[in-house]
């Protein structure tokens, strides 16, 4: 850093200090080193907020810790959310046209062929994840399966917990999805023997965490990064990024909104949030 | 639509009638034939979730009512949210690098050159905003001046605000803008004659609309919508997105936490809230 005088010192340290998170960008990260290898699974039909509301949290924090981010997909490249064709909800579904949906473009760095090593992976669904189920199309998951052991830990994001199933690491665990298209995503012909929660904004096992629907996903990063760094520098990230989180796992008013099976409808469905740590 | 039988069609309108909004992909958008066209400027430095946090409830919807995208940066082409070099913020702030955050990487389909006549013009913020400010470089705010007459809204999220002062359009505006930045986006320096409203999540002016920080975005996307399209539609897609907004503008929490001048200590910092129209 440069400095013509002491008042600069000053004034530049007070500025630092109300920035908050969102700004939080410092020179090299305090923690050690070796940086946390983020991969994040992009596909043709990615439901926006499912990259980009966890991936906010992480690229705010990651001025404060080492990270790097690969984006992961069948190809190398840009992907759209728009899907190129009709798909079906399932095998019995309408035929559904995606060709009037927007149509934002973001850029895989790797493919699933030449992925680095990845310390945290992260699925997000989409309608994406339907047209892959028409064409049976099962690369995304063997990869998400060969890479299951080395990873540190693997989250899903809304149908995203579908993509764990069918890869069958959720085989004997708990998890949860979106709420919207839960009898899709639940089906036993997707993975035997998951426990799938309907009241839950995310659940947590050792080495899996898989959250509700698109907006939840925010909720669950939050409550991740919180375990896996500390609540002081995340807690100052969130406040940054003026995102007050739902903090209770529990809260999943959608699933009543959404008809699950299983809801609880004996609870209410108002949720009160702050800043956190306040 | 194909439909095989007509127990394939009650089961095709159940399953479309649980999905809610967040795969509300139809056949040709119900309104008028005309479509909306939106233009999300972008930028080297964008912050990620003032881009698609508002962009993800304007993707649910357009299954709904049919609308165009155009991302519009100063070429078309990657955009990375990481800046290519070390920035301070304003002319007096530390010298700060930014060579270790991540960097997601978005396409911008058009330049400020040769986009298409834009109905509704987003305008996201991030630490771009620092560099363009300190090498003088006016061509966003030259673009947006342009085409401000011809656009039926202009929105801004975050330090986007800042932008549209600098642009000259806020001038006699009451406007909002990021709380952890709020000493460098308020300065007179970008904009003189701009009444900055210290407590607010979003202000609305008759055309123009700025919001606070990053994750307010899309409370005043929320707000928006609502009031350009009516509720039905927009609450059908925030709970099929399973996001709960803010619905009130002047709960600002983060005002106080990053100790904004004029900020509102004597209110809760809490707000509740729930799935919309519920």
């Amino acid at each position: 850093m440069l400095f013509k005088s002491t008042r600069a010192v000053l004034v530049a340290i007070l500025s630092l200090a109300s920035l908050g998170g969102a700004f939080n960008l410092g020179e090299k990260p305090v923690q050690n080193d070796k940086p946390l290898s983020i991969g994040y699974i992009i596909f043709p039909g990615f439901e926006p907020l499912d990259i980009f509301g966890p991936l906010e949290i992480l690229f705010s924090l990651s001025g404060t810790y080492n990270m790097t981010l690969s984006t992961v997909s069948f190809t190398s490249g840009p992907v759209s959310a728009r899907l190129p064709k009709p798909f079906t909800i399932g095998p019995d579904g309408p035929l559904t046209d995606p060709k009037y949906v927007l149509d934002p473009t973001i850029m895989a760095t790797h493919s699933f062929k030449n992925a680095p090593k990845l310390d945290i992976i992260i699925v997000p669904g989409g309608v994406g994840d339907f047209l892959l189920d028409n064409e049976n199309n099962f690369e995304m998951e063997h990869f998400i399966a060969s890479r299951f052991d080395q990873a540190e830990y693997v989250l899903s994001v809304c149908t995203g917990a579908t993509t764990l199933a069918r890869a069958g690491i959720l085989a004997g665990k708990r998890a949860t999805t979106n709420k919207s298209a839960w009898q899709w995503a639940t089906s036993s012909r997707h993975g035997a023997n998951v426990t799938w929660i309907p009241n839950a904004r995310w659940v947590s096992n050792e080495k899996i965490w898989t959250s509700s629907g698109v907006a939840a996903g925010m909720d669950m990063m939050y409550a991740f990064l919180s375990f896996y760094y500390g609540s002081e520098q995340v807690n100052n990230t969130v406040n940054g990024i003026e995102y007050a989180p739902h903090t209770d796992p529990h809260w999943d008013p959608f699933a009543v909104v959404h008809n699950v099976p299983g809801a609880d409808t004996s609870r209410s469905l108002i949720d009160c949030t702050g800043p956190a740590g306040y």
